[in-house]
């Protein structure tokens, strides 16, 4: 059904789309080039919400040669009026001839109309060409779209021995340079950024996205006029965070996830997340209303940096789906602080368990990443 | 110095060197090419202590055509008349024109001697090619021979975050099959295997290298009826090992390392290694002095497999030069079973620091290979 020129043109689509990962949120990375067999006419990328779409941009560069042309695009074109009018449309009003997706869109009230327009208009449609590759674009848009939730990566930092710190609390810079720049731009992917009031009073950290730090291949591609700010979202469910921490003195924005309000005079970028607690005989926020209403605000990725207990709290809720774990070349012992305070745990079976999906070097460190199998 | 064919040669003898790695302890793995220019006229490498070394069966292929050719040695020629003739002597005897070592015999009593015999017979002599590579080849034999020490290789296995067992101790298959048959091969590569009387008393284990596991690609060079067992050293400083216990079943040489022996009636594969308290206010073995022993035993290598508690006693006392940490995809959480028994750490100076020298997936799980900076 797909030749090996369909395969190229997809992944060079597929190329495009994942120079649009820093700045879409809360858009999809999508990608579109537009050809004459193996003769590229014209190519483009979802850049920043706001802007034109991928397809768009190709057809742009095409111009007129989108006549009788295919369309390689990365995600089923839009069927709707958003901030811009449908591509399924701009498609057909250019003529081309044939559009291959690479998977439908993963909306269920809208999967299908995309296409639909396209096929009214008596162009071609093939869908599922190097799918997996397009959903690997996108985790948090499509996990929201289908279940209302978004994607959570969980980030850990430990020595070879699985420990945070020693026990008397030390650890200051337990992984080297290489692997905090690494973490600066995995939290630019991100549409939010999740923390606790408990790291905040013990560290007071800004938990924002540093520039400076990102290297000069995203800085190439991002320039710091466009740096989006991922959203600080701090659990905080006894008030303790004030204006006078770190993170408020920087513009971009925070959400506070309380019981109730406070008398504080909150600068316009901090607002509350009010939530009930998880139940009578629980205290603290209930984390999975408190995912799903991040969600309803359009956020599709959130990356945990935080203590062991929410790293505990959120995987024995099941909210966890990739856990990026650091691990330093030290060996730190026994009565050093753990990684994850899950408890209670008596037997194998109720261990959860992963499936590593990557594994590679940064700088001295070690970077694991890992899909949960939920139970 | 060494033209790119040189480095041809003896990258060629470096691999059949490897061939022995199951077989030659307590001698060194050394392979051997002779060659006219780019023509290999006999190659041969060390099978087994007792047979003939390298350069003996490399110079029988060739026969005649030994006669003005080169010889490449991953290891000095020896010099001495052991359980076979000097190999120098008989490099000489063969006429061969040239010699290039990559590295020099390690003893210090006996570095040079072989050199110095082939360049009294007019042979042209060269070393240090491709020198590190052969070093990786001996680690044991070569920090034996220049320290009296043997050379120690600490095998961990844990959840990603560090644990090996639950609060209550259940652990059972943390790793899965294919790290289990790695651990196997690794086994079959050391000179000993050590642990102690409280692995003994918890899991009554062989700690022998069991043949069926070692795989296909190992059994096709390692005939069933060729297996060298390691020698089995248990700590056992107030004698709770008993002839009942299953490692005493197997035939293979078990060393129990004892302040005094004891009444019992023990098979003949079983000896002692009495040593006195480290010290007078100190109870348990002196770690360094039984290392010390088990070298003057010609141990080149020691594996050691053992709890927490051993493992943070050994990298304390400096005796550890490299780490194994097989990690299972699972999280088992801080209240379980840390993996390293190091106590007492209070600043992040103190912290052993490790070099990462291979990472790498074996079946579903993380296998870190590391070097122990010694601070």
């Amino acid at each position: 059904m797909f030749s090996p020129n369909d395969h190229a043109m997809m992944q060079r689509a597929i190329s495009l789309a994942k120079r649009g990962r820093y700045t879409t949120a809360p858009n999809p990375n999508v990608g579109c080039v537009i050809a004459h067999g193996e003769t590229i006419v014209g190519e483009g990328f979802h850049y920043q919400a706001g802007q034109p779409h991928a397809e768009v941009f190709a057809l742009r560069a095409a111009g007129e040669q989108a006549r009788g042309a295919t369309a390689y695009v990365t995600l089923e074109p839009c069927s709707h009026y958003g901030r811009t009018p449908p591509c399924a449309e701009a498609l057909v009003k250019a003529g081309v001839a044939r559009v291959v997706c690479a998977m439908v869109d993963p909306n269920p009230k809208v999967a299908g109309r995309g296409i639909a327009i396209l096929q009214a208009a008596g162009i071609e449609v093939q869908s599922g060409l190097l799918e997996a590759d397009a959903e690997a674009l996108n985790p948090g848009f499509i996990k929201r779209m289908k279940t209302g939730m978004p994607f959570v990566q969980l980030k850990l930092a430990s020595s070879l021995d699985g420990r945070t710190a020693l026990a008397n609390g030390e650890s200051k810079w337990i992984t080297g340079p290489a692997a905090r720049a690494d973490v600066q731009r995995l939290r630019a992917c991100a549409g939010a950024i999740l923390s606790t009031s408990a790291t905040v009073l013990a560290d007071d950290p800004s938990l924002n996205v540093r520039w400076d730090e990102l290297g000069a291949q995203v800085q190439e591609m991002y320039p710091q006029q466009n740096l989006r700010q991922p959203v600080r979202v701090i659990i905080d469910s006894k008030n303790r965070v004030t204006p006078e921490h770190r993170l408020c003195s920087l513009p971009s924005e925070i959400v506070l996830v309380r019981h109730s309000d406070d008398g504080e005079q909150w600068p316009d970028h901090v607002r509350s997340l009010l939530l009930p607690q998880a139940s009578a005989d629980q205290a603290g926020i209930d984390l999975k209303a408190m995912m799903a209403a991040l969600a309803q605000q359009d956020i599709n990725h959130i990356w945990v940096e935080a203590g062991a207990g929410l790293a505990g709290a959120l995987l024995s809720a099941g909210l966890v789906d990739e856990l990026i774990v650091y691990q330093a070349p030290k060996l730190m012992g026994s009565d050093s602080r753990g990684l994850i305070g899950l408890r209670g745990l008596t037997a194998m079976e109720q261990v959860p368990e992963l499936a590593i999906s990557d594994l590679r070097m940064v700088g001295g460190d070690i970077r694991i990443t890992a899909a949960i199998k939920q139970h």
